[in-house]
């Protein structure tokens, strides 16, 4: 099969990579279009050790399933579009026991982490991994599942309410992703940018302001997400909060990072880590239209330009950069 | 008056400070004994700048009041002994009309930040920060308010509850005050010490364990208390939490930690500061008995030996020293 592959920080498109066994309590997976995160590029710059198919926010066509997988399973899936949660977990551990599966301590995940991921033609997920997709949602909005419930995550976390007064550093895609869903919540919502470039229609509609990194010191933000993976923007995100506020950390960093503690304790901080989050709801918001993603496409490659694709999606200000892998 | 000032990090016992003036609003309070803390020892090595008398655990009896202070006041509190709220605060900012007055931005600090503390024989502070002494208390075990408060707060940002398994990370002077109000949650209790000492009987007649440092990693923690105010504990409460799990941090560091902040991500953990705490609690746990103090008393001295005591105060696994300053 067709596939991008990532070694020793080198991504090469591979025409002919063999395809995935399948295991049995695992679906086989044709994939239809796949989108590039920041943790894409990040591995593909070294960051973290990874070799193989990178690539987890797919939509894609069930093919086939396992020998072990239930034939109610297979009746859902087989021949449906399907998003998938990305931790493939053992269901024994500590973890997974006590409710917190996307912590398995065995998980692998999707293009991250002992696991071939979604930058080739076919994938394998465990079936309970996948979701099917309503009729009415287009493989182009559904692309955005995981990246959408991993913003919802953030309000699993923290409970956002009409009265906070909210910020969002960093307006990538990330970010104007989370921007999107918290202003559902009606709260009172800033996104600082670096360039003060205005925001899309549809969230100056619902009340949401920029400003710029300038203005926001002492500004007594209650809550404020950091979405730009930087120490610069944990510094925005920090300096922006009120005694007691909560800054929620969204994005993966390179290297370590450097605190200044004792001002969380003086101010009585609380710092949040988040990562992944529910499929079911992104997926209801996908389908009732409630947060509109498709104008944060910025280009489509073809996967045999996947290299093109990208160092496209590492330019400063570029949105989702998609992979057409199938068709439908 | 007699008291020991701090400057430019050195500390001396000086016999003829002034004494302070006593503002409108304020209450003169002629102080009986005072604590020595781990703030006070790192304001005297210089960490944070502080000119003047440190100190802000204190019992006194309040000798006057000023002007502006009402007649229900005075009969309130002349006379009477008493602890006081550290925090000085305007009750007109942001903070303070948002209900978080210990974060007022023009807050003044007993001892610690524009305010002259409780190491001499005199002090001032407004007269609502100040809490009457229940006649049973006595002034020895009263002398643990404030940091009894500071621990409680803990429970006042992280819900603990017999459920819960939590790492008190450090045996220090602040750690057995909060591993000894953790115990009353009912909570599975570990402390976390470098020599493995066993802990005191309370605390083991409650069920609290001692464990060592190479115990901890992977140990699956709810909840870890970091009470050392060094990196190296910050890396042991880290490293002992589940997923989503919840580091408090309760003590001060000196200078930056340098944190893993994708771990934090990839595993959800909330790292929460905690300062000040609620008196009015204190004082009733310290009146019913509910945690015993005097045990944590290390050694006594007289204010003209303050400098004796703050080193007799560093020394590694030395618990509470107090200053004898003035009689009953």
């Amino acid at each position: 099969m067709k596939g991008l592959r990532l070694e020793d920080g080198e991504l090469r498109f591979v025409p002919d990579l063999p395809p995935p066994d399948l295991p049995p309590d695992e679906a086989l997976v044709r994939v239809l279009i796949a989108g590039i995160c920041n943790t894409d590029l990040e591995l593909a710059r070294g960051y973290y050790p990874f070799a193989g198919v990178p690539g987890h926010e797919f939509v894609g066509v069930v093919e086939r399933l396992g020998a072990d997988v239930s034939a109610a399973e297979a009746s859902r899936l087989v021949g449906k579009r399907v998003v998938g949660e990305i931790n493939a977990v053992c269901g024994a551990c500590r973890a997974c026991l006590s409710g917190l599966e996307a912590h398995c301590e065995k998980r692998t995940v999707l293009g991250i982490s002992g696991r071939d991921g979604a930058f080739a033609e076919l994938l394998t997920l465990p079936a309970p991994n996948l979701h099917r997709l309503p009729d009415v949602l287009s493989t182009e909005a559904a692309v955005f599942t995981e990246p959408l419930a991993a913003a919802l995550g953030i309000q699993e976390q923290v409970p956002i309410g009409p009265s906070d007064r909210v910020l969002v550093v960093g307006a990538g895609k990330l970010g104007m992703l989370i921007a999107k869903t918290l202003a559902r919540t009606g709260c009172d919502l800033t996104v600082v940018t670096r360039s003060g470039a205005s925001l899309p229609e549809p969230l100056r509609a619902r009340g949401a302001a920029v400003c710029l990194e300038e203005d926001i010191e002492n500004a007594g933000f209650d809550v404020a997400v950091e979405c730009t993976g930087n120490p610069a923007g944990f510094v925005i995100a920090r300096r922006a909060l009120r005694p007691r506020g909560t800054l929620v950390l969204k994005s993966t960093y390179a290297g370590r990072l450097e605190v200044d503690a004792s001002a969380l304790v003086v101010d009585e901080i609380t710092v949040i880590g988040s990562r992944c989050g529910p499929f079911a709801p992104a997926l209801r918001v996908l389908e009732e239209g409630g947060v509109d993603v498709t104008p944060l496409v910025a280009a489509r490659y073809p996967l045999e330009e996947g290299a093109a694709a990208f160092e496209h999606a590492s330019r400063p200000g570029v949105l989702k950069v998609l992979l057409e892998i199938g068709g439908e």
